[in-house]
């Protein structure tokens, strides 16, 4: 971490995701409008990649350009790994070293964004030794698409400073991005001017019966064969042991409060972020999904673990933290300890309870 | 209709919208406090009505006593079926009669709400003639929630009047919902201040293939039983029909571009009305779920019909619209005709795809 100034990072990191979800606003208005563009009808040139259900498009790759350009203006030494020029090459190793990384998704849920569903968003993270210690997420269409009167919502976060929520109106101000006065020396530092802490809510204890209660997030992904051993098959038991009453499924009955798939794992990370969701299970996603969302869940005070029990696990030992590189993540809330159990206790109970009603996935890096 | 001014009827749906939506955001944000409330720990009075994923709130309840007074006051001669005064009755018939009748919602997505999770709203219909004729949708929490620059979104219609977004600032200013000023005499009429209309995209032609390539938005659902006939046992068929790949699951894959669930029917029906969502497919919701969003969806030029296909239809007959009693619900975004077909041809041909993939459900009214 020599060298790395945090505040400084987290602050780019802010920076590059409101311009980049600027960018895919204009784009999202200037298709909106129900007239042509300068004459031209606007066309989003979409591909396929692996199925229909994986959409490549113009403005992923112009978005990605945007914030790699300006990240080797402003720091030239830091890697990149960026979601479409990986998915470009044929190596589909895990790339991440030691060395400072920003590891971006210039647009978390394509589909969504061709649908001009709200839930899209640019994640764009940053690891040392391995680990995220700094992201910004932001959602540029979550309140509609208006050309005046906009608005937009970041999520921010650095290791030791805080995860945050700040509102974002257009046109952008970049002097919020700024530390406001602080109103007086009890009041702790606010990174940008509005900024409110994660989660909202004081952490609350995990519910004692708990996935009853909980709040269920999980997307049904782009691998869709139905073979019985396929990934779409194990995701929909697990879901639906999630959901079912209590004791139903064969005793993994979860009777969850809600079952919620957004289309974005950045978005659903940051809901777990801000406490409102107890649990987000997914298997198929990868770490540009992810990266930011890790250090925004766990500076709130959450967890982000290996969505299924590791195979070298024993009892008594402590829950490892998710491989960023393994596709497999479950993210549990920031809770509050009590006088029973500590908040980790807690979380590790309902980790335990999550995997004992989820079919083991099977992703693999290589196609 | 007569004596009735659409207009009003409109502009006041929407200000009862947003004032309930604002009370709504300030218990929100008086929960999210970190501190406790003029002393006191904020306390939601949760209760459960059916099982433990069918709550109630004080917070319900002071919201839909908010919207019939103001309803009354305005009025007094106008039916009202509000969700919990309804559901507190021991009558489950279909109340709703030719007569003036406000059918609300005052806080769709409830689970939401207690969790803080964003995607709850306000809902307010109007039918005369057991027909949706006006209706407002307020969403005070989907841009995070922030006590300064905070926003919200309104989504309105009235009938013949179009279908409409709103971008809404806090604090609210009531002149928004006044038509503002026309550049020239050629800009249509719109109702409030930055509305911009419904969908947002130009009308979209349906893929030839469709259900493939379409956004699909279902809810889980309060009924949880795992038995084989259980209503959720058949959601979860007809979720697994849509997702899987083409030709999947017995013929029945649908390969749709991505499944989403938000748990608020209401926004749900807006989706379907901006033009985002394809689909929204959806057995067990209630009248004041939809009642706002069927008008909003149909001014769009979107469709809202049976969720399956009704006992006495035949080949050549038209698609009725939904029953709003029925609790089943099918709605289909606006699309655009092509020189094979008219757009309502190419809605029909969507309803048969989802229908020939879908397992019947079984919601009755009375308990």
């Amino acid at each position: 971490m020599e060298g790395l100034d945090l505040q400084e990072l987290h602050s780019f990191a802010a920076t590059l995701a409101i311009d980049a979800g600027s960018y895919l606003r204009e784009q999202a208005l200037a298709r909106a409008s129900r007239n042509p563009v300068n004459g031209q009808h606007y066309d989003l040139e979409l591909e396929i990649k692996e199925n229909s259900s994986d959409l490549l498009t113009k403005v992923d790759l112009h978005c990605e350009a945007l914030i790699s350009g300006a990240i080797q203006k402003r720091f030239p030494d830091h890697k990149i790994i960026g979601e479409e020029s990986y998915s470009a090459g044929q190596d589909k190793r895990f790339l991440l070293t030691d060395d400072p990384t920003w590891i971006i998704d210039p647009l978390d849920g394509t589909v969504n964004f061709v649908h001009l569903f709200p839930t899209c968003c640019v994640s764009v993270g940053f690891c040392v030794n391995k680990k995220p210690v700094a992201g910004a997420i932001f959602a540029p269409l979550l309140n509609g698409l208006h050309a005046t009167n906009a608005s937009g919502s970041l999520y921010s976060a650095a290791e030791g400073l805080g995860s945050w929520s700040t509102p974002i109106s257009f046109p952008f101000d970049p002097s919020v991005l700024t530390p406001p006065p602080t109103s007086s020396s009890a009041s702790p530092p606010v990174p940008f001017h509005h900024a409110v802490p994660l989660p909202y809510l004081a952490p609350q204890p995990i519910p004692a019966d708990a996935p009853k209660g909980c709040l269920f997030l999980a997307e049904w992904g782009k691998a869709r064969s139905d073979a019985p051993s396929s990934n779409l098959t194990k995701k929909v038991n697990t879901l639906w042991n999630m959901a079912a009453e209590i004791g139903g499924r064969g005793g993994k009955g979860g009777m969850v409060h809600g079952m919620r798939s957004l289309g974005s794992a950045a978005l659903d990370m940051v809901y777990v972020a801000t406490g409102a969701v107890d649990i987000f299970w997914e298997g198929g996603c990868w770490e540009w999904d992810v990266c930011a969302g890790t250090i925004i869940v766990t500076e709130a005070g959450g967890r982000v673990v290996p969505s299924q029990p590791p195979a070298f696990l024993r009892d008594g030992d402590a829950i490892p933290d998710a491989d960023l590189g393994s596709r497999l993540y479950l993210a549990i809330r920031p809770c509050a300890s009590t006088e029973k159990e500590t908040a980790t206790e807690a979380q590790n109970r309902l980790i335990k309870e999550v995997w004992r009603r989820c079919e083991n996935l099977d992703y693999v890096r290589s196609k």
